[in-house]
């Protein structure tokens, strides 16, 4: 039981309780993604362990769509609003969601966050979760598509000691590519990894230093506009 | 509320009912406290990020203390039971504690485990937990010290960013640190904020590649065996 919350209190609390909450949630993912569809807005639900990357992905997306897409972003972080001041920094309209303990955001935080920012305006609009490889799998936000962040630090088994959140993943971007050369980590082993748990597997490999792959998730991002 | 959880399912449910699992755990694991006292065993619960070497670090224990002490462990793992596989590799005795889509250990699971370990026979028992920053922090296994290992590839703000988890840190180990010539990382910078939010900071910087840092390591749970 508790088998699909991610929250890991197994057998103390009812199961009806945490079904309760991931129909709540999946009716106000629901309710949020009409919302992003009939605005034409591209949702986007980047997770990843911490420190994976995934405000420096974003950052770099800032950068490449400048003039071209208007972006904007909700950050979750426990404590802080560090992430959501530096994508701010680069351009996109990013607003920091502090969860205090929880490991993952809800929709319900997301649309809190919606009211308070000019989305129906933007083109692309990136959740960025809390970092964290287990809960935020099973919470459905109302994107158009999760995305993985896993680093190559990380190591070569992560998707198969994660499977939940790799088997909902739409693409996984492998970053941090660069620092390869000075790892005892092959990319096909994680690649191979990520085939045995994604049901498509999607992989592109980048690096915030060399900008290598960069292109190809951009064109991603560009392919999957409404 | 559920605010102490760490598994985020804030509005939804009842605050009772959390209240109710931290209590019956925090029980159980004063049990189990009693217990690793007793048989006079160092118990550690090691945590952090996926990846950020955990299970090195234990291998390399092993490797350091062979002959002289005898180490058990559990290791907390979504899926896989590779990290158990590893550590017994090692020379340790280990068991897998598969969680399912839980995020953490709790002191039911370490307990049961038990069952089937001669632990009374060990002079130390690692509790390796589930790769999460957040989760962890706030279930007592019964361990006599709480360690984080600490990835410096996961950047400088993890610490005020995951500051539940660093809080409730005894020890710091600061890990990959040979890979720091190839990152724009200043360790100066994660100890600034391990300062911030950790009652009484202390921190070893280590690399299971050039051997940096264990030394220190292993000095440190030398001292703390009852």
């Amino acid at each position: 039981m508790c088998e699909d919350c991610g929250c890991g209190d197994s057998e103390l609390v009812p199961v009806e309780i945490h079904e309760h909450v991931l129909s709540d949630n999946n009716s106000r993912a629901q309710h949020l993604r009409e919302h992003f569809v009939e605005a034409k807005v591209l949702a986007i639900n980047l997770m990843g362990s911490p420190g994976a990357g995934k405000t420096a992905v974003l950052e770099q997306t800032a950068r490449a769509f400048a003039g071209k897409y208007k972006l904007g972003a909700v950050s979750g972080d426990l404590a802080t609003d560090r992430d959501a001041r530096r994508l701010a920094a680069a351009g996109i309209d990013a607003r920091a969601i502090t969860t205090g303990s929880a490991c993952h955001l809800d929709a319900r935080m997301v649309h809190d966050a919606l009211h308070h920012m000019p989305w129906r305006d933007m083109d692309m609009f990136f959740i960025e979760n809390v970092g964290n490889l287990v809960c935020p799998a099973v919470y459905d936000l109302g994107q158009a598509a999760n995305v993985v962040a896993l680093s190559v630090t990380e190591g070569e088994d992560k998707p198969i000691k994660y499977p939940v959140m790799f088997h909902k993943a739409d693409l996984v971007l492998l970053t941090k590519v660069d620092l390869l050369p000075h790892l005892e980590v092959d990319v096909s082993a994680i690649r191979d990894g990520l085939a045995r748990v994604m049901p498509d597997p999607k992989v592109i490999a980048v690096s915030g230093k060399t900008g290598q792959g960069i292109g190809e998730w951009l064109a991603w991002l560009e392919a999957r506009r409404p």
